[in-house]
């Protein structure tokens, strides 16, 4: 395309001399990107660069916007983590080439791991990803074909929209209903459905809303009563970190024909984001998918490999020695962390919180005809840093505005401060609407 | 598309009821994997799948087929490599996500390790990777759109082609010559540049040919001159492994105004290959891919994120502080037994070695002609390993028939075994040529 545009207009204008012609063509380079890559687009980077993100010098700043559970050192992964990782090293066993689809043993180990007597899992069931990224990335990929459509959820994390987007795969973005605690709304999904609906994604425990859906609601999901969902393929995408009192149901054991592929990874649980060991678990009770999906997932893992080996090798001893203290710990802290922020801000004139029940966090919602300085949630975050130094992400972000998510993973009496200052800046900046004066003056 | 196949037709003979459609459309399933994941095919695992491989039972396997250098436990990596991992582990510094393109003090490392004079590299200049896989994987995919065509080498390692066929991209095979220790036969690589060449792919150190290009032949490939390569950019693909006597040279050292994204990693130098860390290395000294490429490299590398961050956290320590004497002693060893194989295979007859100078590759050509009981190579290697219990790849898997890749990793005395092996099975097959024998005769 390149050579085209800069060169061959003018082939005829130049002597049938190659030397010649490539040295005037060198004086025209033109080389430009390809589509793909001007269509993969990150509307969190897109947003969050777009804002002018200046603290007040005189607080210092609290990042409430970082999905990174390490960054504050307060949520170290546990001790036999790293063992298993040291191990892994001094056996001098995993330096080499694993399948593209990870060491037998440790798909069998990720099998054993999430096997229930509903939606038992096999090794041959497992493949082990470049972080569940590239597992959600395999998945659409194999499921897909430029010009089909996804079904993703609203508010929902980016990734899908940025990875099916970048392929041609069109999006349809179904609603979440925060008075539902962020159930899907069944009929709008319904309503989304076409002919060329290929795959519908579930994210469960949510990122950004921290939801986790009860029994029924994913059988409603599953089963087309009341609301029928597409008699598709299914992606799932889970966290499974949930608060103590609340039950996390499998998607796949409760399918009884709709086939999963279900994407998680050590990121989250074992707060080890950065060593990007993803998996995706095939449920396939009918052999719906049969082995044409499974070639398919083979193939494309093929392409650039998988998981780094080392923590293929340390993935046995990360999931079956790491004490039960360890997962309750965490998973006590963020439960607390949240019930702090949900209701220090319950309080909050002008705000929202929506108390999630699992993953790491919290959306609030902005009444923003309270709020008649700002326009959108965006400018309302922006000037909390402004003022207040505190960074919430911007639901626009998930495409949902009017809300902002907030991160539970820092440490409590940051947690705290950061409610407090959040509570200072709306008290400063809240408005009674005037209809709502009217009637008070009435 | 599935929907559509399944269902829509008979759309109208349904009641409008979804929960009465939807259960229809599930008796129905028809989910059928994307035209990408069909069309990533993988020539290696199509051609030794279809091979009878049954070893002699008398006689014990020797692979020579495989391009892991840590199958046998003869060249493992240095002591400081493994240390460096397990500093980083014990650091916590690098269990959270890194930015996709990988940690700035991480680049920084790797362009000082690879900077020189005649071509500078700054942090900037470097993307870490998951593998070179993925370094490639990006390098073809920022530069080219559906419909280009990339230049290849034949024979050349089978994942060029199979990355850009699954983007819908054509590839073009240049034929390198063995008898000029596998230099690019320029006249053809030219005639097969078009309106949609959007890049040339060349591979120095050479997978499966073990061949380094001399500084003249870089240059001739880059200027022009006597024959002219493509007005595009570059990518390189380099193993960076050389012996003693030969010296490499960096083909962005040599170019004036090429832009060129030179493609490595841990894997062979450091004998890591499954730790998953490559990089691409953007050497533009004109400008010429601008900003614009970068970005797109930079956008592409959020689809999965990258490296291991472990890994990265270790690779200043590993480029660093790994003793000189390791290079050194793996490239002697390498170098070493290339000889053997070379020098034992040389005089085989209807065999034909070309001494590799670099990487861990050795190409032997087949007099196809005094083997008159098999078709081709694939055959002929096939029957190696049914007699001689030697699997050598057949070089059909790098397009290029009649040869086959020895990988001269294996331990000294099984390479001098499979030597040995090797002309037992060449002088029981060898037949001399009709044409010959009459010649004799006269």
């Amino acid at each position: 395309h390149v050579y085209y545009y800069a060169c061959t207009n003018k082939y005829d204008l130049i002597p049938y001399d190659l030397t010649t012609y490539y040295r005037y063509c060198r004086q025209r380079w033109n080389i430009r990107p390809s589509e793909m890559s001007i269509n993969t687009l990150n509307p969190i980077r897109a947003i969050v660069d777009g804002m002018k993100l200046t603290p007040n010098p005189e607080k210092p700043m609290i990042a409430l916007s970082i999905g990174d559970p390490t960054v504050f050192g307060n949520l170290p992964t546990d001790d036999k983590v790293l063992q298993a990782m040291k191990d892994a090293i001094d056996s001098n066993k995993y330096n080499g080439y694993a399948p593209s689809v990870g060491y037998q043993k440790s798909r069998e180990v990720v099998a054993n791991f999430y096997s229930c007597p509903e939606a038992p899992l096999e090794a041959e069931d497992v493949l082990l990803t470049s972080g569940c990224s590239q597992a959600i990335d395999l998945a659409i990929t194999v499921l897909c074909n430029p010009g089909d459509n996804i079904l993703v959820p609203c508010p929902g994390f980016s990734l899908y929209k940025t990875l099916a987007v970048s392929l041609g795969i069109q999006v349809k973005l179904y609603t979440l209903l925060p008075e539902k605690s962020w159930e899907i709304d069944l009929q709008h999904m319904e309503s989304l459905i076409d002919d060329r609906t290929t795959c519908l994604i579930v994210n469960n425990p949510s990122n950004p809303c921290g939801s986790v859906y009860s029994k029924e609601h994913l059988q409603n999901i599953l089963s087309g009563e009341p609301c029928s969902p597409p008699g598709h393929s299914c992606v799932l995408y889970l966290h499974d970190q949930v608060f103590p009192g609340c039950t996390y149901q499998s998607m796949a054991s409760l399918s009884s024909d709709v086939p999963i592929l279900a994407c998680g990874g050590l990121a989250k649980r074992w707060l080890v984001p950065g060593w990007r060991l993803g998996w995706i678990l095939i449920h396939d009770k009918n052999q719906i998918f049969g082995k044409e999906i499974r070639q398919g997932l083979v193939k494309l893992s093929q392409r650039i490999l998988g998981a780094c080996t080392i923590v293929q090798g340390a993935i046995e001893s990360i999931l079956n020695d790491t004490p039960q203290e360890f997962y309750h710990r965490t998973i006590s802290f963020l439960e607390s962390n949240s019930e702090i922020c949900y209701s220090e801000l319950s309080t909050v004139p002008g705000l929202t919180p929506v108390m999630p029940s699992g993953a790491m966090y919290l959306m609030v919602g902005i009444a923003m005809e309270h709020f008649p300085e700002f326009q959108n949630d965006v400018q309302f975050t922006e000037r909390l840093v402004t003022e207040q130094s505190v960074f919430c992400l911007p639901a626009t972000a998930f495409e949902y505005p009017n809300y902002f998510r907030i991160v539970v993973t820092v440490p409590e009496e940051m947690m705290v401060e950061a409610c407090t200052r959040i509570r200072e800046f709306c008290q400063r900046h809240y408005r009674t609407c005037s209809q709502d004066s009217n009637e008070l003056d009435q």
